[in-house]
Order: structure tokens, then sequence, then C-alpha cells
């Protein structure tokens, strides 16, 4: 069972373990339908993340963990002498669903590597194990929340894109968790959010969260952040990562490097906020990081509601890479790196 | 009758003088529904500019001086005496119909000069008026695409924004007629067209004079336009303008200022392309110009489905504006600026 700590800004969960299968919040259908999916395979778990069901880096994670469970313990049932092995094609398949985020390559190494260890039935153990990497994770979320939150000066406003709240990650959210902490403690005043397309996580999940924690906002749509910056009505931009390499550039949702350029013209500082699980020190550079191209549709269409002219193509990157170079703060569980280098992630990394 | 002269590249107009009233290209309806309104008065023009069933910034003053042309008959017929007093309603619903695009205030300033100076009946000659700056405008943009493709390097991608096509202008384009120009000139292999939230001009409008003019283009998300600069996918930004300061600040549609920024930080060129009638040297810099915003609907509703969660706001400006350092190069019909300035500006204006 999950540990409750749930503040007066945090009060969605969109992953969750129930009796004997995994449940998740079907983000596709937000902002209007709250409708919830229950999973029962691991297949059916990486079709979610391929789908988006379920997405934010720390969310693919824990919802890959618990995949995990499932296919153990259907393994085991099927196998209960060789059941290790027989997992090898689910976990490729759950690997493969989403290139980018490095969560969900950390969280099935650390599951796969309690499975290597476990006598007899594996399902409870790693059910344990995939509980206390979703606990450790809103642990870590409430953490980091706090340290973000001591770098902004009060009264100000924050822009913010993508959704990296409770829908984003095990709750609370690390860039929104910065945000919910930072507005309970009287530093912020107003939060923007870009509507982030071509997926509307902006429009139709962080706006929705806000919402549902009485947080004031404004979205805006993505080309006018630096207009809003211009204005001065932003002191902090607040953004996730999905992989954060070890020279410190940072993938995130496509763009977000777009905001790191207009942040450093405008004198606004930048500020991401990630869990040392989206941190990969095998990468070594950006330019290592696999960026997922995904259907044009999702550019071109609008609930399937064709919106672009016909004869039309569209480039659809998910992803793109902030230099190091661009990033004023990196808020992880470990502590704060300010200018982020190959330096002194490998010392915290180490720490 | 307008002179025809359209080339390959080139098959569409939006405003057209139609026996005694205007008919526009609704650009509400479109890529999907070519659908024409047939105006029979000033008021009716001014609620269409509002609208938008019109737009871009040279295109809004061809509108208008032709809503003078219908103003200036009905009032003939009614007050043969003092049917000049008479239009100063209509002219004031005209001017009001944007705020932002200068060409809207140019051309009512020549057509009400004109009415002045008329004896008897002033349909014809206020119509031979509205026609001349029609075709004026027609004229510009076939030179300003020349001399804008001559700045380009043989086989490049540009990235464009907005539309600034035959649909925003009285036909061919501004940045999209040096476009065209060069495309044809075997200057440009691709072009990339931001989708341009919230109105899609880039979806739906660009993307549609492209396709018709068999031109190879991919759209993208506004955000996606750093990452694709930074792939060196392109070499010139190029964009319109609605209104160019005395001192060379660039108002155009929200997100170019985003893109100039991007552009710099890339070594990414950034070209404006716009009639003399956009630059208004009564407003002295980019702060004295007036920036519309529109309803927070556009940004939440597509296609009047509600996108964005409920007791949520929007923040909708409608345009930003490019400082005149962040320019390159600001093609005119009456030369080209490399870095222009208040100084250069004067020269060119008096030139």
């Amino acid at each position: 069972m999950l540990k409750i700590i749930m503040s007066q800004h945090d009060s969605i969960r969109a992953v969750e373990w129930k009796d004997n299968h995994l449940v998740l919040l079907d983000q596709r259908k937000l902002p209007h339908n709250e409708q919830f999916v229950a999973l029962y395979s691991a297949d059916d778990t990486a079709e979610a993340i391929r789908n988006m069901v379920v997405r934010g880096a720390p969310a693919i994670g824990i919802a890959a963990a618990y995949a995990v469970v499932m296919a153990a313990r259907k393994s085991y049932k099927q196998y209960p002498q060789d059941w290790r092995q027989r997992l090898t094609a689910e976990i490729e398949t759950l690997k493969n669903s989403r290139p980018t985020a490095i969560n969900l390559m950390w969280a099935l190494k650390r599951m796969c590597a309690a499975a290597d260890t476990i006598q007899g039935d594996p399902e409870y153990p790693l059910l344990a194990l995939a509980q206390q990497i979703h606990q450790d994770d809103i642990d870590a979320n409430y953490h980091m929340g706090e340290l973000g939150s001591a770098l902004i000066p009060p009264s100000h406003g924050v822009l913010t894109h993508c959704n990296t709240g409770s829908l984003a990650t095990g709750g609370y959210g690390t860039a929104l968790g910065v945000i919910r902490s930072a507005y309970s403690n009287g530093k912020i005043e107003h939060v923007y959010a870009d509507e982030t397309r071509p997926w509307w996580q902006g429009s139709r999940l962080t706006a929705w969260e806000l919402a549902k924690d009485k947080i004031p906002a404004h979205l805006l749509c993505d080309g006018a952040a630096a207009h809003l910056m211009k204005l001065g009505k932003v002191s902090w931009v607040i953004v996730g990562s999905d992989r954060i390499a070890a020279n410190g550039d940072v993938a995130n949702k496509i763009g977000t490097y777009s905001l790191a350029v207009n942040a450093r013209y405008h004198g606004v500082k930048f500020m991401v906020v990630a869990p040392t699980s989206t941190i990969d020190l095998a990468t070594l550079c950006g330019n290592d990081i696999p960026i997922e191209e995904r259907p044009q549709e999702e550019v071109l269409n609008v609930s399937n509601q064709r919106i672009a002219a016909h004869h039309t193509q569209a480039w659809n990157p998910a992803f793109d890479v902030t230099p190091a170079s661009l990033v004023d703060a990196l808020v992880t569980e470990k502590g704060v790196i300010e200018n982020p280098t190959a330096e002194k992630i490998a010392a915290l990394m180490a720490s």
C-alpha cells in the first residue's frame, strides 16, 4: 500500500496498482473524460505507453515496473522453472515502447536485477519493488518541490511547458511539483502554461491539474512565450526532462529548447526538474539521445478532424535537446546543480 | 480591370472586385471549403475584417479601399451634396476593425485624400484608385519576390510563419512571394511552415497555397522551429509584417519574435518582406505599436470544440514585436535594407 502524502495542492494520481493489476488514468481522454484503463499484462502496458494512455518519463518508468510484475506472474505460472528466461520478450517490448525517456530503461533494469535474485514466486517481491519505485518517485518530487521553490524569488510569475505534474509522475510532479511547492510557499503569483503542441499537454493536462488544485494560471500558444518574457511576466521557465545526458544536455518535449534560447536572451532563468533516474551517464551528450519522431497526423489533425490542407506533410519530432549551457539550475532529489557540467553531474550521481 | 500577371507558382486571388461589389475568399473556411463572400457595404466589410474573413495586412488594406468605394456610392446616392461628410462614420468603423495592421490606415488615408478632390459621382474615380492600390500591391509583391530571392543562397531550406501569400495580399504574397520567386529561381529546395497557432494560418492557408502551387513543404509545430534550426535545415526565416516602426521594429503574427531570437542564436538569417505601405513613420518604435489581444476562445477551442480544461483562462496576443536589431534584411518594393535603422528607413521612404 502506498503511503499517502497528498498536500493541499496535490489531488491527482494517474498510475495505481489495484489488487492484482495496473490502473491508468487515460491521458488521451483528458480533460473532458476522466476514464481509467485496467491493464493485466505487460504487452497491454507497452501498448498503453506507446499510445500515450500514460506519458511523462517518470510515470512511464513506474508503469513499466508494474508491467514487469504482471509479466513475471504470468511467466511463473506457465514456467515455474525458467520463468526468468521467458520474461525477455516482454521486457524488450516494454523497452521499445518509447525511445527517448530513460526512466523506462532505468526502471526495467532495476526490476530485472531484482528478478535475478528472487527464489520462488516472484510476484510479491517484485510488486514490493515496483511500489517502492513509485513511492520513491513521489518522495523525490516533494523534496525537489522544496529545493526548486527555494530558488524562486517571491511574488513572481513562472512559465512551464508540457505536463510534468501528477499525471507525468508517480504523483505531485517534477517541474509542476516545484510550481505546487512554490505556490504553497507564496513564491508564485501566477503560472503561465504553454499549450504544448501537438499533443496539448499544457491545455489538456497541466491546465486541468492547475484548475483542480486551484492554482491561478493562463494558457498561451507556444509561440507567444518570447513575447511573455519580453513583457517581464516571468522570472523562471521551469520544465521537466525525458533524459539528461552525462554532460547535462536535456532532452524534453519539443518546444523546450526554443524556450531555453529565449529565456537566456531575455535574462529569464531556466530550471530543469528531474529525479536522478532521468540522468543517463551512459549517454555522453545530447546528440546521442534518440529523438522520437511521431506520426504526422498528430500535427495535421486535431481530435481526428483534419485541420491542415490536404496534400500536406508534417515534421513531428516529439522532443528536442537543450544544451547544458542554457540550464541555470538542475533540480534533483539529491540536490541542486547550478550551471550543470559533466563534472558536477558525475559528483552528484556518486554522492 | 486588373492586369493579370499570374506566374506558374501563383494561382490564387482572395480579394476581388466583381461588377459592383467586393468578393472575398472566406479564410475562416479554408482549406476544406473554398467559399466566397459577396459584400455590398463598408460596414459588412469592416465586420469581415474583424472576423478574419479577410486577413493579412496588405489584403486588409485593399479590402478597406474597396469598402470606401461602396461607402461613397451609398453616401452619394443618399446625399449628393454632402456625401463626403456622411462617409466619416463608416471610415471610422473600418479604421477600428483591426488595430495593429497599418496598411488599413494607409489605404483609408489614400482613399479619403482622393475623395476630397472628386467632383460629381465618386464611385468610378474611387474604384479606379482602389484597383490601382490592388494592382500596385501585386506588382510590389512580384518585385519584392525577385529582390528577396536574390538574397537566398541556392539549394536551401527556408522557414516561414503565418500566411503571407496570395491570401494575405492583393496576390502572390510578401514573404511567400519571395518563397515563390526563390522556388521558381531554383534557390529553395524545401519550405518549412510553422502551423501558427492559434489561428492555424500555416496549416490551413500557407500549406494550402504551397500545395496548390506544387511547392514542396512540411508543416511543423511552432515550438519545433528552434530544433529545426539546430539541425541546419534552414538558412533563412522569411516573414511578413503588419506594421514596421520608423526605427525598423517589426510587428508581426505572434510567434515571429521567438523565431527571430532563435534565428540569431543559430546563425540563421531573418528576412522581413513588406511593401512600404506597412512602414509607419509616425510610429517611432515597436513599443508604440498597439498589440491586439483576441478572444481567449481562439486558444481554448479548436473548430468550436473545447480542447483546454474547463475553468482555464488563456492569454491571446495576436502579434509581437521583433526589434530591428534582429532583422538581417528588410525587403520592400523600393529596395532592400540590410540591418535596418531609423536612418536607412527614412532614406528609403524619401527615395
